[in-house]
């Protein structure tokens, strides 16, 4: 069945900073694609519209209906209700508002909301990585990590829809203290702004010539991605940080290989576009930390969706026709 | 259906030092149950030849032949087959001993192989706390530390039925070496031969006089058993020594609770006598690590299986016909 005749679906990824959705079908084609800013400090109301609006537009174009739209959102929701429970980035952290309720309005189709991360490994598990594993473990790092545990092909959810939160795995048990209130956890080292802050510090070291000359001496304009361009041009200070971020990825994931043994690690976010340089120390840490069977044989990657794993994953979840607490 | 009518299992746990077994139904009532010294040194032959006898006098007395045997065993072994792999702490290691087909010649039945620590978890789950809880992980706490993860009622094995290792999880990365050749091993710290190594430096120490007087000044007396017995008696370092223990039980932990969200972590084995003193830590890590959702929704207790829990592992095995890697 073309896409032209296969049912339609919707996917949308609300973040702190943009919100980015498309229509696509079951199979993952996608038929039509915006990406609008969020402007979340307009309040609930402004940016649910913005939504809906964006969703009625791409129909327009389509010239069809979704059937369906799945909301990959940044928090907590109650999976049965649809209610955002706690969005930490948002203003006024959006409590108990009944997302699915006010959008199924206005729609008049089915919405169901996931966490975005999980929403991303749920994407990843149907149109990415997932065609050759049935079992991975994703990582979401961008200004949070976020993540979500696929087991034979079944998104993990728990009885809250938190299992997958495993950018709070504590990774130095005296580290820097954490937003979630604990400290030392992985997203602590290896989220934007913590490489970000790694960057600053070396700037201001003197020590990182290249990184210098990238950002033009403005640490305003370090970045993950300056960070990067700076450790392949050569800078030891800039490996240094992200080989660190990638021992650390590596150590919190050697946990996660023993007790599930997955057929793949997968690296999404931002942060996960310096590919290599992350991911040859978290491999090398990998190695060095599991020993009860050949590691090799689990593999490590970055996202096949890119810039889309969002999208996808709020796809993914209409798709599914939404996803059940355990 | 009576027990007196059901079908009858075998389940039988081959450790370093004994070899349990018993007879059994599908619902975990015991009809027989021989314990006998494994005698290792003998060979293989030997060990094998009274596993078969022991099965052989069960049966006799129960007037019935088993349908199934299933074997715990303390190593790897491949599913399919029913070849043991890879024995760590048996002579010669039973490396591609056909296990499986030679107690099937002699026992005229199924014989099915597994872990022990994964089949304590498939035996708990069938037979023990897994009666109300769906997800749960289960460690293993003795000579070394092995687990299983449960989920959704599903024992997880992977591809070379070694997902589970949970006890080779780092919780400190410049720490101990440990046998797997990795280092700072959660085994390294929570093993019966770490407690009882850290209890021998504590009655050198000179600060456990409750500990010298249990163990009446031999060191060889000093086990997690006498440690625990100093703990109660009021030594602050053997109940510091335990805390310590506890305490690296709930930091690995932590990374499977918030990966997962189990309903249960579960301790099996020795070492997991220690009840309170080991629990009570390991909470208070579990609750100063997880604060993405409320983690006194997850249970920490010891197996309900106590003693009998490799017996009833290998009941469950022989019930489920055996299990399959993935």
């Amino acid at each position: 069945m073309s896409a032209a005749n296969a049912q339609l679906f919707a996917g949308v990824d609300l973040g702190g900073t943009n919100i980015h959705g498309a229509l696509g079908d079951a199979s993952g084609t996608l038929l039509e694609e915006e990406k609008v800013p969020t402007c979340a400090n307009e309040g609930q109301d402004a940016v649910l519209g913005r939504i809906a609006s964006m969703v009625e537009r791409m129909a327009r174009r389509a010239g069809r209906t979704p059937e369906a739209l799945g909301l990959g959102v940044p928090g907590l929701v109650d999976l049965e209700s649809g209610e955002t429970r706690f969005l930490p980035n948002l203003p006024t952290q959006w409590r108990n508002v009944p997302v699915a309720a006010i959008l199924e309005r206005r729609l008049k189709c089915k919405v169901r909301l996931l966490n975005d991360a999980r929403a991303a490994a749920l994407g990843e598990s149907m149109f990415g990585h997932g065609r050759e594993a049935r079992t991975m473990v994703l990582f979401t790092l961008g200004t949070g990590v976020g993540g979500g545990i696929v087991i034979d092909g079944r998104l993990r959810l728990g009885p809250l829809g938190a299992a997958g939160e495993i950018g709070h795995i504590c990774v130095q048990p005296d580290g820097p203290w954490c937003s979630c209130g604990s400290r030392g956890c992985l997203e602590t080292f290896v989220s934007g702004p913590a490489l970000t802050a790694e960057g600053v510090r070396l700037l201001a070291s003197g020590n990182a010539p290249h990184l210098l000359e990238i950002c033009r001496g403005d640490v305003n304009r370090v970045s993950p991605e300056t960070l990067g361009m700076a450790a392949a041009a050569g800078d030891p200070g800039a490996r240094a940080v992200i080989e660190r971020a990638g021992a650390l990825l590596g150590l919190a994931s050697s946990g996660l290989v023993l007790a599930l043994h997955p057929d793949i690690v997968v690296l999404g976010g931002g942060v996960a576009a310096l590919g290599d340089l992350l991911i040859a120390p978290m491999r090398r840490a990998l190695e060095s930390h599991v020993h009860m069977f050949p590691v090799d044989g689990v593999r490590v990657a970055c996202s096949r969706l890119g810039e889309r794993a969002g999208v996808y994953g709020g796809l993914a979840v209409a798709v599914q026709g939404g996803v059940r607490p355990g």
